[in-house]
């Protein structure tokens, strides 16, 4: 079981329900799969990027495995998806802001179990990225697309800009719950201006595609 | 060395050349690959799984890297079809039953070091099913594939039950060879009937694709 | 901080910035990135094959992650390629010789990391080979390419070659630099003979494609 207050994990139970539902319901979309495969994926989507985290931290077994309610939330938001996929594609504005909870809060807990775990700053915002926007990675590459967090949309840097917050905040010596929530709020308020007016992150130079 | 009775044993070493063999004629067909690209993806579906799980479960070096004969059998099965791809073609019912061998015993195996690991029911379960299945999924991948665990036959299923009968046994106090190879025995019949009746995972409703 | 002779280290820096600039040119060519596709593709590539092997023989968390300089030399060399990919593309050969210096340097360091956490001779071989080319492998198939490792030139012949060298040499007891930088000489040599004259490994009898 975790010691993070409530409203983080009531966070993280949201973000790791809205990863699941919307990982799976990608992959309903993008390819032809069975109840095995849109759960699985569902759920690595969900619990993928921390336990990837995990592993990097040397926090074995990973938290998803050790707290059983990450792994029925996951599995619950897949069931959904599964079920219900063809009535959630309506909602997508409702998932988007889901989902960009879920990244927010992600980057934030990642790049402090980093810190907790001896890190220093840069490799603790890369795990705090990673968290965020890792489980969405493996999905896209099981299902063979190139993942949408490398070429498009504002997706890893309002993670890395949240757990570049975290990582100061911590430094300067604040701790807590207020702090954990500015940075929250830095990823969220991002991400969701990013899917708003369609920000895209810079491209190579030289218009080569 | 692993501590397994020697039925169960070689059960394990059976199954990992047979996962060697098969996969690495799966990445013959796909892919044009060189000698090493064939035998290092035979080499990785024999292996993949195991070292997944055993890296989750914080059990490394992997047993198969510390066991020469997982390291021998893997070569040699990717050694084999390598050499004799065209004939092993025509050998495709003894190979699937092979392959059943496999995936069982490694299910069967994996749920039951993730429960001496000391985890609970669901991530035993869960982490059975990923030694089995894992190895073939990093090796779809990496040939650029949809994993077919995702999208078609009964593969996982059978998988997550003989975990899942592992776990359940263990926990009524049953240990010991008779009740691992119940366990083995169940996944391996779901598997063979979901080969002979071409039985298929249910897909999500609506008919999209 | 790492133990290695500056030599050794000197290489070593040397290859992870080339293996990052080369990462992130494949990546440029391959795939319709942002900046942040590009730049996390040549540090995947620089890194990733050192962070499979630290998590698979327990050195966690990943060099990677405890000494900053190859964290910095990656993002460095990542940046470099986003900003003057153009150019840098008539750079073929000099790129060619930095990637071969970071192959034959990877490999070596990664058999002699693998030896020195006591894994045998089987083992050591196949981790450094991993450390060499395992990087490249995660970026060619997160950009959905066939890993080219798999299918054409010598890459990982001389990988595993320039680790046999290390792990034979440390068994005969000659330790320290020179044996080291035999065994890189070694790899390198047989990877730009293999990029001069186009050498493949064998591919399956039979001409079935």
């Amino acid at each position: 079981m975790t010691t993070e207050p409530p409203l983080l994990l009531a966070l993280d139970f949201t973000g790791t329900f809205a990863f699941a539902l919307n990982g799976a319901l990608t992959a309903v979309r993008a390819a032809r799969l069975d109840i095995v495969g849109v759960v699985a994926l569902g759920m690595i989507t969900a619990l993928g990027g921390g336990i990837l985290r995990d592993v990097l931290i040397d926090s074995v077994p990973p938290a998803a495995f050790r707290d059983w309610r990450y792994l029925a939330l996951a599995l619950g938001g897949g069931l959904v998806a599964f079920a219900l996929s063809q009535w959630l594609d309506r909602l997508e504005m409702p998932i988007n802001v889901l989902d960009a909870i879920g990244l927010s809060t992600f980057a934030v807990i990642g790049a402090s179990k980093a810190l907790g775990a001896g890190l220093g700053i840069g490799p603790a915002i890369i795990l705090g990225a990673i968290t965020g926007v890792g489980g969405g990675t493996i999905r896209d590459t099981l299902i063979r697309r190139i993942p949408s967090v490398l070429q498009s949309d504002l997706y890893a840097i309002p993670a890395l800009l949240g757990a570049a917050v975290t990582v100061g905040t911590i430094h300067a010596g604040v701790h807590g719950l207020p702090a954990a929530l500015v940075a929250v709020a830095t990823c969220f308020t991002v991400r969701m201006l990013g899917v708003h007016f369609g920000l895209q992150a810079p491209s190579p130079p030289g218009g080569r595609h």
